[in-house]
């Protein structure tokens, strides 16, 4: 249940009323909000005074559901809005992995040129095997801030476990959660505590109620910049390396007001199908689109078969284009 | 292994060899062509002066593999022609099963109304369970002939089973193998005796070279007019009907020459989601799409929850045209 | 909902019953039974009175659930019985499929050798490919019945699609549905109008729901002799060939009143596995064991990395007997 | 690779050499042990003298590996030993949360009355839901330490994300790495570091590839003491909560050198397929089983559908028993 609180009612009362009933208190749009479990179904009598107005939910999925709030949530990464009104579809590029300054500044340059505006680059990388590379770690993020700086761009980059979470809350414009720990509480929590926007990736195993949930965390504790991210699901089918889930997409734009980003790279595994998935993805009329780019992905230190190169990022924008437009859209 | 004969070689003696090496032997374009296993590497010593060209695989994926043919396959449904060059989309309209003689007119009319070709109906439902409504069979079949004869439209149905597809074949212009029937060789044999196009089905738990195998049965024994039908994978994610899988048609479209068709109706299971999985699936530049429409889907006998009414199918073309221009193709 | 119509109500009568209700009439330990779809929650009120019994449901598992009868149902096959109260694990062996005579013979011989009483072998095979082996189909069925003759034992053999089931059924003791056809009505409507035990396996990709309501054609076409076997999932695990649903068996053994067959050869892939996997079926208090033996797997023409040879076979059986003594069951 | 030195090389020298092929360096049975990517086929020419043994791998999969030591590792928990050839299965009971003083309590006297050693419940719960009760965490830790104390039990808890790794380590006796954590390197890398044994789950969507890689993590950082657990797939079946994987047990008793628990409470999801799953799990000649078992099952504050009554829990290891030993092992 949310419940927002009459403008009369003091903090210290709202705080009151939150450890009474075991419920989140955030503050939102100038309302002192609560959040209880969908479990609670009825204002207590003995508040029912306080309350300006409650929403009651099947399940767990509250401040992130349309019944809640049902125009999509607006997002600020810097000086650019995704979400909300604007129709916006953000081309978020660069490489899998930084390996080097010369070459994240490769990457930097690249968006520069096109006039986009947020660079990605992997610091922490969640490699399943020990013996592999394993990312430069602060170092890598260190040379992020460097061309955030440099070039006056937005950076994304994903943190891999709670050890970290808060350099790269301090030096990241988005704060990605990597699929494989988007149910770390560690991060989850930290998250929460910040204003900087968050991505969350749905794991390759999760359903779309916990990928939502996981949202939840963040948004309950009070951070109310999430952003969503499909990047595959792991299934039977092994010729691509996940399978793109686009019915969970329609699923979150019917039932969610959380601005949605995909990642067709990591889905298909391969360079050759990321422009065709791109362009079904955009059709959809999303609000970002996460895409791995490398000056020569087949010398990448990770990811090295599903990077496009400079030249086909670019065309990838040109052919993505048209495609906005059809729906109603701008790519920026 | 595929081998194309010389133009000298007789047919008695193509026979003979085709029976020497345990291959199939077919008649494409003017010329003998023999198909055995792809565990044959090298043309046997004896025929090879008689051997005009040959191709060499890795696996059993090979009259439908790009490496044997690169341009796309052209397939004719009655005075439409889908695939190769046409950069056309097929828009395949009607409801889930037929219900009765007024209804599916109704469906007819539609689509003549639309300036559309090809009717869609279901009259031999592959139901899971014995107590559901199973179809009209062949009393339904009949129904979609009168409106193919009467509104000179093509129409598709499903076969469900061995036991009826002569029937199928008989009346239907393109057969339809659905997802639970495309491993039954008792269909794809007698629908490779046949130059009807033949539209198969993905199965749900179906690998992408299961699928292309079974298209295989079916142009080994002869048929040339194969089209591919992807309509959604069994995962775990239960809050859609299936997982349309996008990345496998990026595979399909890399790897083989056979035009696809999408079903986004069967895919998500629910109205809300279709047009906006439809626009998605327009954007990758496929052969046909195929949309389940319903006079009135509260009360159909099947499906009832995925099937758009008459209106939202006419805004659905409407708002694909723009997305089919954006990527060089025509709604047809 | 099923009924039992009262004893004294004759059998025209029930017909005009069951055509007026919509549902399957069948004769089952004298009575007449009529079998609705689960969405009937009432009798009407005009048969009231020649109602004796009925059950209501939740969904379409309903002659196979243990609300309607709440023992196991036994199952003859020639002159060995499983399910009911008999506590007996029946091993059936042989190859996965008929190549020959003298291969035939062997794995009868074997069979016969170690106090067996039941043959499997695949004569109509169920490929991917249209390139593989196919199998020997009727020649193979009348190898198999020479061996039913010959040494007296029970032949299982597999149905691959309509166009010979009835074939299957004239010379089977046991019919077996693969689990590419399960789905097949062709075959199902077959098998519930012979009296012959039908021994259908799960689908790879098939729910518990739609693998019970497969039995509930057979079931509601009057064969009441219906076993059920699960021979493992597609999952994203590809070290081993399929995932073995133990959990689902465990569901099977508490909702259903069906007699259980394991496949673990299939399952597992490799005949490593076999033995070990084998133990933890047999732990499960099941009712048969599917093996696949084969005089010598290296040179097999299918399935040849998880033939046990007949060895493996001979110890497998050794290991199994204590533990099927664990739990108040006997290997026969 | 793995390079075993010759004993004349200093730990210095060691070091230097580790430093110059990029790996890792542990000490191991009085031998130093060098570890890098399998990438690594040949021993570089310069410290060929120094190498006393080399192993090559086809993947990451190292010193879990059969091909590097062919007998099954032993792990002490206290004074009871698993693996090796103990050929004992120990069973792990308690709760799934620690919810009070008086519960634990509870849990702790029924292990003591039965005579088993190891007592489990849960601190720091995964919870999907923010909303959801998410364990007493150190509180609970800080109620098992006193149970750990006063009734000379073991205890095994889970870790939940980084931020309380080190409370965990310190006072637990087996440290239990969750599904949804198991990639979490900042978990894994603490784990490396200590000598306590270390239980790893499987994710319900990750690979034996993955998951073995995991258990790489902790073995190449010097800690041997590791525990692999299988606790069920995430499939398209939701009538149980996951699908165990008993094939990839039989995979990971044949490729890996590590003790393997079962987890068959969370793989069913429901109490009344507990002990059938369980009998299964036995009778695979497994080194433990962890069951959840609660006072009082309804009011559990968590997975209350699937947790034994008390009474359950001692009947299900009378059960095991003689399936143990139609194996060769015994319950511990």
């Amino acid at each position: 249940m949310i419940l927002h609180l009459k403008n009369n009612v003091a903090h210290d009362r709202a705080e009151e009323i939150a450890a009474s009933i075991n419920a989140f208190l955030i503050h939102s749009e100038g309302k002192h909000v609560l959040i209880s479990g969908a479990a609670m179904k009825e204002v207590p009598g003995d508040i029912h005074s306080e309350v300006d107005e409650f929403w009651v939910f099947d399940n767990d999925i509250q401040l992130a559901s349309k019944k809640y709030r049902s125009e999509k949530r607006e997002v600020k990464i810097g000086n650019v809005t995704i979400g909300g009104t604007n129709n916006s579809t953000l081309l978020i590029g660069g490489p899998c992995s930084v390996e080097s300054e010369a070459q994240i500044r490769e990457g930097a340059e690249l968006i520069v040129d096109m006039g986009l505006t947020t660079l990605r680059g992997g610091c922490y990388k969640p490699r399943t095997s020990p013996y592999s590379f394993q990312g430069m770690g602060y170092e890598g993020l260190m040379l992020l801030k460097k061309m955030r700086e440099e070039y006056g761009l937005n950076v994304i980059t994903e943190v891999r476990d709670a050890t970290h979470v808060h350099d790269v809350i301090e030096h990241s414009d988005v704060i990605q959660i990597g699929a494989k720990a988007m149910y770390d509480q560690g991060i989850l929590r930290a998250c929460a505590k910040t204003n900087k926007p968050v991505l969350i990736k749905r794991g390759f195993g999760t359903t779309l109620k916990e990928f939502v949930q996981a949202a939840e965390f963040v948004l309950s504790g009070g951070n109310e910049n999430v952003i969503l991210c499909e990047r595959g699901l792991r299934t039977f089918e092994t010729n691509t390396r996940f399978t793109l889930d686009l019915c969970g997409v329609a699923w979150l734009q019917e039932h969610t007001n959380l601005p949605i980003v995909l990642d067709p790279s990591h889905a298909m595994g391969y360079a050759y199908g990321v422009p065709v998935l791109s362009r079904a993805c955009v059709a959809m009329g999303i609000d970002g689109l996460l895409i791995e780019a490398h000056r020569n992905p087949k010398v990448a230190k990770s990811d090295a078969s599903q990077q496009l190169t400079h030249d086909e990022f670019r065309a990838l924008l040109e052919s993505l284009k048209p495609v906005a437009n059809a729906v109603g859209y701008k790519m920026i």
